[in-house]
């Protein structure tokens, strides 16, 4: 097309992965293994069984290098994936900066986010071993909307327990899951004994997703019919999102490029694995040399500022105890509109590769996301979710970087998901409501002193 | 790819199309002049000047058969188009239908639906021309989104008049607007002499498109360095959307299949028109034979129960008149949450190619409407915005008729947009709070008296 840039690399409907691609078979180090909540012992599958069907469990272990995508799952992966690589040329342009810039976009997804790789995946499985209803909890929403749409797809019951700051900024992300038939409830609930211990000793709290999560295992672990659903930290989770970096490293490909930098926002982990994972194999193979980032918020800074210890899933204590960056299960992160980045611990396979070197992290605040987000969507078009704004602030600081060294670097990104069900927040930030937050230094301090002593 | 169903079906960014298609090149009978407002003789492009630069004035009036895209609006169009064709396999299923129901989906424009195909073009020759301000008026807040990103795109200053049920039902469409930097005004408003009038006389009024056009148009007159740009109605903008259609009819011939059926809504006439022109093109020169149907509400039933008269396009009559199907210039229309689609009149094109009995039209009450988009959404995932399930509706009756019948019918409609900004309605829909509007009769008959009496 003489004159005309590429800005879209797309792949046709055939080009969707056949497998997910699991990086634990490519890793050195084993992870360390999950803790039973009472003995401290080293788990067994029996143990998650009231949980999770059998095929994630084996998932969640698995040291399979490549794990076979369900043809019932990629058909309606067809529906949005390949996903779009695009490349960022107003931006650049707005930066002034030598740098490529290039974002992956998950928005394109029905739900509007990445999340919904692995609640249709989730879904599927429980479909197929019988389960009637799942429980789920969500933060911003983006998840418990991917849930309830996978879940009417299969025909299932879908519950969902919504952090309850997030339930009161984002009434329309609570219409869009009911527009799906789920039942959606604020958290902390009094439908449970985790929300009523909660509400007890808090009575005026914004809720957190360690502690959504807690009332949704033990909506799960008292009714044999419903399982349980989370939406990141897990392996096989973080293995449903794989597409996206098994997707991009195709289309970078057919962009012509490699990137030098790959970026992503980390809250539990799950878009940015789904995007660097497949990268990480090849850096482990000594094919790719780029520098891998994590972005998170300075409010919730579990991978800058947590230790590397175990601890529980959630605020209950009710789930499994994994080795992850954790800020320590009992504390409540500040209410900002990241929802999803409002989570005390770091995925444990995110966690494990810091620890081993693979990639690099860094926060930002709230101001400077938002900052980051209006600049995207006024080059783009495209309004990122707030969470989405900490890897797009991440991308423009790498890319001023460039600028400043006066270097050509590309840089990849993954934009996670669209901000249209968060304009409250933007309309917040331009009004000037929003702030910052120091690193809340003392609570986390309060909630590690609590952590169990393993190892 | 055995086993798996082919659902998207898409083109590269090389087949984005280069030229628009102008049907009036191939209709036996041209369309009637605009007349001009004082003198009620046809208009020239001086008379136009004020409002529109030059180059949109000439493709108003055009009878090439192709325009030629120039290549700064096709770099942007780059971002999203072509737009996906989709085969909705889920819905089908739940309708229990032998048809195929492929739909065009255009949502996945960074704006959310069809408008920004033509917003970019105007900014783009509005640019060139040195115009420094872009004045229009919005609905439902999807056109005022895509020119105010457009906007942003080429450095132009927009101000947006947005109609005050729409901007009261929708502040997050507003939001999105001002965050491109827009200047967003609830109309009627007290900063124009329309607006003023119309005030003075309904304090209360839900506002309309046909005043919020009296108010921009009479802030471009009164600036040299203010124009005018409209989201509908007028064949240029029509002509923009017809990349729509002329990407569909390419798609369709990938999926190997040919539409008997052809349905669109129509608020303006420009989504509906963008995807039917390429066909009638093909029906006038005998190589399409299907049939094709416009979906209106039936509280602004302008094709179905409208006389084909003179008239003007906005309520405060500074704008020239149009020979279309009207309920009358100052009719107001109920205040239905399908925003876009409550405008008086019908773009002349498609009321011409009404009477050339090329198309036909049917309406859909708004509990209808709602209902097909929530058996839409729970089948496919995307929610549409309340103007599209007009569309839908229209498409399942279609589906329905075809199963009635026993009929394996191929149905082809446009999704015009996305709801994500339109939820409250979804949420009033949901709580029984919305209602359907019988044909507004004596007021439309009110209206129409007032009409002048031209030819």
């Amino acid at each position: 097309m003489p004159g005309m840039q590429t800005i879209q690399f797309n792949l046709p409907q055939e080009r969707i992965p056949r497998a997910w691609y699991n990086v634990l078979a490519d890793l050195a180090e084993p992870m360390a293994p999950p803790l039973h909540p009472g003995t401290l012992k080293p788990i067994g599958p029996d143990d998650l069984a009231p949980l999770f069907p059998i095929a994630l469990i084996q998932q969640e272990v698995s040291t399979e290098r490549e794990i076979e995508i369900p043809e019932p799952v990629r058909q309606i992966y067809a529906q949005w994936r390949p996903s779009p690589l695009f490349r960022a040329r107003r931006l650049e342009k707005a930066l002034d900066t030598p740098a490529k810039i290039y974002y992956k976009y998950e928005g394109v997804s029905p739900a509007g986010s990445h999340k919904l790789n692995t609640a249709v995946a989730q879904a599927y499985y429980n479909k197929v071993e019988g389960t009637r209803r799942l429980a789920t909890e969500t933060g911003a929403g983006q998840w418990g909307s991917s849930l309830a749409m996978a879940c009417a797809f299969f025909g299932l019951e879908c519950k969902v327990y919504m952090v309850r700051v997030s339930y009161n900024q984002k009434p329309y992300r609570r219409a869009l899951m009911e527009t799906f038939g789920a039942s959606v409830t604020a958290s902390p609930s009094t439908e449970t004994g985790a929300g009523r211990a909660i509400l007890a000793e808090h009575p005026d709290t914004n809720g957190s997703l360690g502690i959504a999560i807690s009332e949704a295992v033990e909506v799960a672990a008292k009714d044999p019919e419903t399982k349980y659903a989370l939406g990141s930290v897990l392996n096989h989770v973080l293995l449903h999102q794989t597409v996206i970096g098994l997707e991009a490293m195709e289309q970078m490909a057919l962009a012509g490029d490699e990137p030098d930098v790959i970026v992503g926002c980390t809250g539990g982990g799950s878009n940015f694995a789904g995007l660097v994972m497949p990268y990480i194999g090849q850096k482990i193979k000594g094919k790719c040399d780029a520098r891998v980032v994590a972005v998170e918020p300075t409010a919730c800074p579990s991978l800058t500022k947590g230790p590397f210890k175990y601890d529980f899933g959630d605020t209950g204590h009710l789930t499994p105890l994994v080795k992850m960056h954790t800020l320590g299960s009992t504390f409540i992160p500040p209410g900002i509109h990241a929802g999803g980045l409002r989570y005390h611990g770091m995925a444990p396979l995110v966690s494990h590769v810091l620890e081993m070197g693979l990639i690099e992290a860094t926060s930002v605040q709230q101001l400077e996301a938002f900052a980051a987000g209006v600049q995207f969507v006024r080059a783009e078009g495209i309004i990122p979710a707030p969470e989405a704004n900490h890897a797009v602030a991440g991308a423009i600081k790498e890319a001023l970087a460039a600028k400043e060294e006066g270097k050509a670097r590309t840089i990849l990104f993954n934009l996670s998901g669209h901000g249209h069900f968060d304009m409250q927040s933007y309309i917040d930030y331009q009004a000037g409501k929003l702030q910052n937050y120091d690193y809340p230094e003392e609570e986390i301090a309060m909630a590690l002193a609590g952590l169990p002593a393993v190892e």
